[in-house]
């Protein structure tokens, strides 16, 4: 079995995953299980996953209706209250099996539920694999702003099983694609290369894809789990993409974007602020700004949208003292954070994106 | 100026700590300090504290209702959404000026907020500057369960100034001085002994008397951090203490008692526990009934009341697999942790307290 292993836990690729899993839950003699996912999982997710998991510990299931639009205070509030009803207590630990809002909801209710107990992550979608189940971050959004309360908060275990896959449409694969593309932007032009012509990407590709990517997330979240610093890097795309994100899922004559879409946006954007405030070239914006749009359809902005999306930018958590603060490249493959940014210039962004 | 320094933080004591604070916030390069107080604190102690701070940063001030009733996720998520409308950003401080909800709300928030701010505790209880300000322990209470959502998470530092004690009547005062008696009692027999007269304390006593109860708490806290073990000693009197302060805050027809008032009835019923299933000795159970009884007025229990009581008993975080498990005391000055322990001693507890 392929595995990463991380200062703090094991992250196990592959059906053998689950005999691991299952070897480590009953050493641990967990009380209870408490199962964290949504309705779309429940039904389509959760017969594999039970039907692999050795162990006779007693389990529940909670169930959440799935969209970012839930991963707020008020549904973690919820799964806070039905643990107590279900009686979890700080030997009980909770395996998330869903996508990124699953595992970001569930990790942040298991790291303060009685002042923490462990979490479990089985990611069910690619932008979960590749992200979110993996690095310790957690949260729930705040009337539309993005992950802006959680923890840092390591899993005990991930599991990533790729025959979850089959159970994502086109769109969900692709959202989750953009976070891969990332990974080569910011940290391996060899890899992003790889990545830019997505019809010459099968299946079995995807696998050993996504084993690099967790490689290369790992490799960074490593180096600075807290993010003080370089971890910020892997926010490349997200200063403008959690903005266009919070507007999409806040307006109500909008449909929401997935999140791999918003940061798609917004890495065309920060690209190509890259070429006015580093040393970031005007081919490699156009290669990106080329491989976005075959990749992804163009989102709808117009000039009325993009002045609400930059009255979402303050929230960004990179900002201080009211600045904008982002990631930017200097080459393909090298990212650098910290870079004081203009509203001015995330307009010429959104222009040049539209062209 | 007197001191303790823990692992991650200082505890300054008398009104030289602000100077040293003024230096911290200044140094730090604070982009924002939000101050949590309470409506008490703001009008009577709020003004000494702002006087004395010497520093330029920006500050705001949120203040909520006083009162364990209000230490909940309802006050935790407007404290939360006021924060964002404050555009408190992740290099934000929180300052929290009050009792032990303001220091276990403020804690737990600063945590969260942007997946965590720092946090400096300004107590202005006895019960906060004994126990609550300090050992990183943060949360709320969820439907009447005592801090059944929090984290650990340690402040940057501490000031103990003894004069916000002016502010506070006796009852506030016998309250936290019950947490004061439980560090006597689980670590230090002749500190215990000293304290056992009230009436042969002054306030001058009192400001030594609180710099030892903080040093033996640090003691403590700095070999267990997280509670895995040792620090359980620290809930002698909590097991029962904390079921009966649950079910006076959430019954209508009774007034609730203050967290020390609590802790005192279930330090009486746990110590008689410990004649049962430790080595404590009959006269020094007596002893201790007979010390509660003189300072605290006996809390009127009925054969109901129990009944409910135990139903909170359950909820206890040292609680696992459905069973209770407890501190008992083996001698005057020595605790153990992880006794299981039945309900019918518990009800022999109460009625040995109320005889």
């Amino acid at each position: 079995m392929k595995k990463i292993k991380t200062a703090n836990y094991d992250i196990c690729f592959g059906i053998e995953g689950y005999a691991v899993l299952g070897q480590y839950l009953n050493e641990k003699k967990y009380s209870k299980i408490i199962i964290l996912t949504d309705s779309n999982c429940n039904e389509h997710c959760l017969p594999h996953f039970l039907s692999n998991l050795p162990t006779h510990i007693l389990f529940e299931i909670i169930e959440i209706e799935p969209g970012e639009e839930f991963k707020n205070l008020e549904i973690f509030t919820g799964i806070l209250q039905t643990m107590t009803e279900l009686e979890a207590d700080r030997k009980s630990v909770m395996i998330t099996v869903g996508g990124g809002v699953v595992s970001d909801l569930g990790g942040f209710v298991a790291s303060v539920y009685m002042r923490g107990i462990d979490c479990i992550n089985i990611p069910t979608t690619l932008l979960a694999m590749v992200d979110a189940s993996v690095g310790g971050k957690t949260g729930v959004d705040l009337e539309g702003i993005k992950n802006c309360v959680g923890t840092f908060s390591m899993p005990r275990m991930v599991i990533v099983d790729t025959s979850y896959l089959e159970t994502l449409n086109g769109r969900q694969i692709r959202a989750g694609y953009a976070e891969m593309l990332k990974h080569g932007l910011i940290y391996d032009a060899a890899y992003y290369d790889y990545l830019k012509d997505i019809s010459n990407i099968d299946f079995e590709d995807l696998s050993l894809l996504i084993f690099h990517s967790v490689y290369i997330k790992n490799e960074i979240v490593s180096q600075d789990p807290e993010e003080s610093g370089l971890r910020k890097i892997l926010n490349f795309g997200h200063t403008v993409g959690h903005a266009i994100e919070s507007y999409f899922l806040t307006q109500n004559n909008k449909n929401p974007l997935l999140h791999g879409e918003a940061v798609a946006v917004g890495m065309v954007i920060e690209a190509y602020i890259s070429t006015q405030l580093s040393s970031f070239s005007k081919d490699d914006y156009e290669d990106i700004k080329k491989t976005i749009h075959n990749i992804y359809e163009k989102v709808q902005i117009q000039a009325d949208d993009i002045e609400q999306i930059l009255s979402w930018i303050k929230f960004d958590k990179k900002n201080y003292n009211g600045n904008i603060y982002s990631v930017l490249l200097s080459n393909k493959g090298k990212a650098e954070y910290d870079f004081l940014i203009s509203k001015d210039l995330v307009i010429r962004g959104f222009k040049e994106y539209l062209k």
